[in-house]
């Protein structure tokens, strides 16, 4: 082990935004010490200039005062949805969307309204409470959770969004049922995770529905039972969702968007069936675009409804799916379709917007060697 | 008892919707006697011309072929939302929207596709099943609940829609539970039915939402504990479902729009708490009105759904409604503002036009001594 870094500011590499729709800028940069409640974690992967980054996976370098669940060499996945357990959210059983830290969160800030981070002289501000594009962050302790020392980081680091999303929508949120039909919009990491889901409930019928045929190729082996591209399938000039009720008994027993396009959430919306259907939308729409639908769709007994990181409370939750992932009940790695070394985080994103592959997994050389 | 009717064609007094947008018109009628599976009734009360009315009460006059339920002299209730015990949605614990006789009935007919009203030699149609606006009736068996013979039937009769309605809203659809906080938008028949079932379920807070003050008094008696009238309260330039969520706690954990108003189903929507708020339309908004709202108000934990005959398996609940009514566990009277003879029918609407009141019963008087 190298001297330690605990209590220094530590320069190291990260993704640094500088600005909007501009690639990220691979910068050294200086973390701060922990403070009160802090943990800073070692990176093995909003608001500008900023360190984005929000599923990741690390190891405990140091902690801040008044840290009693976390110590040096600690396994942790970073939490952009906290748990304090003590805020009225975190207390109420039907939601996991911890509002104790939310609005510094917000704002790019640490609890205590500042920074940790700088680089050529200028503060950079956090983002979602986690800033994991960086070989070293430093996150609330209700922010960040241990897990089983064993499971592989560079896997595990996927449970920290998209796919306990998916997953979630279909037990938390929709609980879906053994023997039931469901339909997922959008066929990238968080549809297949629903997918992944719903096969675990023991749905009879999965449909998936994306525009890109290849995907469409991938979810096959996630599961899924059907296919549908609404772009070459010949719809007899009927709606989407009017061909889908036709076609599959009456419409879905649960539906999914995974796609934050509007048009799809109420297609999805209105292939649910009539008097038990429910849709979920995970999906993150444009700022400023609305759905909409007839509320006759609501009142013949469709539920429209949503969630937020699968609606895990994520301090309890992380470790167990990381324990289920191990056991096999669930699996990641076919999800990482690709790896590459943190300097190539720029070609990873120029991927994910030409539409290939589901996850690239960013590594850094351990940083408590450099 | 006069010579028996059962058999023969029945001459009675029925309101006659010749025509849309015009007064009904009181008309000598002659009504066929049932056929296979269907029950005439006695009223001790779409499309044109037909016989309107779904809030009824009566006795069996007599019954078809292969009715094996129901015998003449049986105390009834005409249901517009069947069970037949049979289709997917009876058999489906999520639902009551029985499908059995749906398209028949939307066309306006008994299940056989025929009619069993004239009037100067026209067919006339039936209406939701049931066409209570007439002194006899003929409904199909699936439409039609046996009650309690001592429970009055000029009373019970509001459990045929408005008030099991709103009533099942809470308990059913929502599941209001001790303890909740609600808001209702409308403070008519069904919003204070609404109110009475957030009372049976233990609800702390009841807000009664209306533009009418003198509908916000009678609320009062029906257990709100706390009134807005939009129009008179200062909202400090606010949106109103923005000045609910700041003053009363973040917002309820239930929300009901009894309006029909797809503006104040957004609002409703949007009033329910951050995480757990779930709005219930059970409103009827005019033809091709549409309700929208941000994505982000569903992603983050509040739930859009509707009800419609407040989710009661309609053979199966009625009767155990008019139980709780006999039992006093539920209220009826002061839904009744109003009563009057039937040939007053055009007045009654016009006070429902008017914002007078709540329901006016129309009596007949005994038709078989007619």
């Amino acid at each position: 082990m190298p001297e330690s870094t605990e209590g220094k500011v530590i320069s190291c590499k990260a993704a640094v935004a500088w600005e909007a729709q501009k690639p990220l800028s691979i910068e050294t940069i200086e973390v701060a010490p922990p403070k009160a409640h802090e943990v800073r974690v070692m990176d093995p992967e909003g608001m500008f200039p900023s360190i984005l980054g929000h599923e990741g996976a690390g190891i405990v370098e140091s902690v801040g005062e008044g840290v009693t669940g976390f110590k040096p060499g600690d396994h942790v996945i970073p939490l952009f949805v906290p748990q304090c357990k003590e805020c009225d959210f975190c207390k109420h059983p039907k939601t996991n969307l911890c509002q104790k830290i939310r609005i510094q969160q917000g704002r790019g800030y640490m609890p205590d309204g500042t920074s940790r981070f700088t680089c050529k002289g200028k503060e950079l501000k956090h983002y979602m409470g986690t800033s994991t594009f960086s070989e070293y962050t430093v996150v609330a302790d209700i922010s960040l959770c241990k897990i089983n020392p064993s499971a592989p980081l560079n896997t595990v680091c996927l449970l920290g969004c998209g796919i306990s999303t998916g997953y979630g929508a279909t037990v938390n949120t929709c609980k879906v049922e053994k023997g039931a039909t469901v339909a997922v919009w959008g066929m990238g990491t968080v549809g297949l995770a629903v997918v992944m889901g719903a096969k675990v409930a023991g749905a009879k019928q999965i449909v998936g529905i994306d525009m890109i045929d290849e995907k469409l190729e991938v979810a096959k082996a996630f599961g899924v039972t059907h296919t549908v591209n609404p772009k070459t399938t010949d719809l007899g000039g009927k709606k989407l969702q009017e061909w889908l009720v036709e076609n599959f008994n009456g419409g879905f027993d649960f539906t999914f968007d995974c796609t934050g396009n509007v048009g799809a959430m109420r297609q999805a919306l209105e292939s649910a069936h009539k008097g038990w259907g429910e849709s979920c939308i995970i999906g993150v729409a444009a700022a400023g675009e609305e759905i909409s639908t007839r509320p006759f769709q609501l009142v013949t007994g469709r539920v429209w409804k949503g969630t937020a990181f699968g609606g895990w409370k994520s301090v309890d939750s992380v470790p167990k799916l990381v324990d289920e992932y191990m056991n096999k009940k669930i699996q990641l790695d076919d999800f990482v379709t690709h790896r590459a070394e943190f300097d190539d985080i720029n070609n990873a994103f120029d991927m994910i917007h030409h539409g290939k592959g589901l996850r690239t997994v960013l590594t850094v050389k351990d940083p408590s060697k450099l």
